[in-house]
């Protein structure tokens, strides 16, 4: 099953997606449909049809109640460095305001100078889970998605905390569906090709089979510090070559291209724009 | 003005707080209120009463967007440490699973072995603001509450990030009300005396006018990385006197008593209970 949140007339609706069609399913977002008493329902539901190629997607879950993002979990990225592999998955956040549609703008601010790509898996949780085993992990898993987490690499740096550099407004793209682990090679553990494009150009190339910390092994991790709940997301973390450790560093620019393919999941396709300072 | 969330038969209800008596403003906790239209009525609107001694509080916000936090950030603190004094304001975050009531219990997990205090002024936003110059900061200032950003220092320490050591479910009581600026010495920069005690044995103590970052500065800040929304919450750092920083260190074992307080806006009184790991 495919579902996604689209942009109509009268706001954003969940649809489960069709080769040629859209499905509305009866509510705002793919995020309220999680919170529903039974939403694998949405696989045989029937509402108004409309044809999938006029579709306007946004952010796949509009207001998650929380974003939780992975650092340094690619094995083989972490090794070519020459670093250990970690013991515990490094965390942090960032907050709805940067979600946003898979073909929107990515909002560049005059505030930075080093805006950079991260191509990631994202986890879309489908069931309250906490102190999960990895059955009720595998469980609370809805499906997966496609995230860029664009991080503002001087404001990540600014202090030891990285927050600020990535939770600019309207940055991180989300999208453009999720797909049900049930219609995925490799399943909750996903070995699916990811790739990051910049301008044509492919930077990053991985599988998302090298994850050091697997979806399954987050949300059990996860789990012991607090509860997850329907329509949180996991940014699962980048592969390598991310603008910031080029030599010269490379980083997205006024009208730059970023394409973000995960097979199997779909792409997002951003334009980076320009906006105004205060 | 003085506003509270409380829990009653009929789930939490958005109160303003009297001297004898709390007033029911018609909406279901102090976030709501503020998202609302116009929440400055409150300080007139009428509506039932009860007595206020009966109060059982729920968390300020029962589910802020956001939840922003600062790290060093009291002056007096960060010199006798001999560091200098940042350039920018270290933030990172905490969700909303994380909070309790003023009064409730925290939850001690069998995860940790290194549960700490924080004793921080809260500061409450009332109005959207991006890109915020300072009368539009200062405007943006809902008022200020007292929080307790309950720390895993093992958590908070596995990695760089300090995320998961920060938003264990319930451990970080706010409250016990939200007071206007108008209410305070210093108004939208206040300047009142915080404690923290221990088991009855005074830890922190501090004036919020030490902070290096004040509240206008604050939300000045953040909002040039993206919106700050009614609701949100900003806990604004914690002064000298934390128990990891003690030798050796002191921690918050079952049972204890943590009673956290800032003149002219109240007392957390909450005690330390275990719970059951998976």
């Amino acid at each position: 099953m495919r579902l996604a949140t689209v942009r109509t007339d009268k706001g954003t609706r969940a649809v489960r997606v069709e080769d040629e069609e859209i499905v509305d399913l009866g509510v705002s977002d793919v995020g309220e449909l999680l919170r529903g008493p039974d939403w694998a329902q949405a696989a045989t539901a029937d509402g108004p049809r409309s044809p999938a190629a006029d579709v306007e997607f946004a952010s796949l879950v509009t207001a998650p109640g929380k974003i939780i993002c992975v650092g340094l979990n690619y094995r083989t990225h972490i090794l070519e460095m020459g670093r250990d592999l970690p013991t515990y998955p490094t965390l942090f956040a960032k907050y709805p305001e940067a979600l946003i549609g898979a073909h929107d703008d990515i909002a560049l601010p005059a505030e930075s100078q080093a805006v950079d790509w991260e191509a990631e898996l994202g986890v879309v949780i489908g069931r309250s889970v906490r102190h999960a085993d990895e059955a009720s992990a595998a469980a609370a898993i809805a499906g997966f998605t496609v995230v860029n987490d664009v991080t503002m690499r001087d404001w990540q740096y600014r202090t030891t905390q990285w927050l600020q550099g990535k939770t600019f407004e309207a940055t991180t793209p989300v999208g453009p569906v999720l797909v049900t682990p049930d219609d995925l090679e490799g399943g909750v553990r996903p070995a699916l090709s990811m790739s990051c494009e910049v301008d044509g150009e492919r930077v990053q190339h991985a599988n998302t089979d090298d994850l050091v910390f697997d979806p399954v092994a987050l949300v059990t991790y996860i789990s012991s510090v607090l509860t997850l709940n329907p329509g949180d997301i996991i940014a699962t973390g980048t592969p390598g070559g991310v603008g910031h450790a080029r030599k010269p560093p490379r980083y997205l620019s006024d009208g730059a291209s970023l394409v973000t393919e995960i097979a199997g999941l779909g792409r997002l396709v951003n334009v980076v724009r320009a906006v105004a300072a205060r």
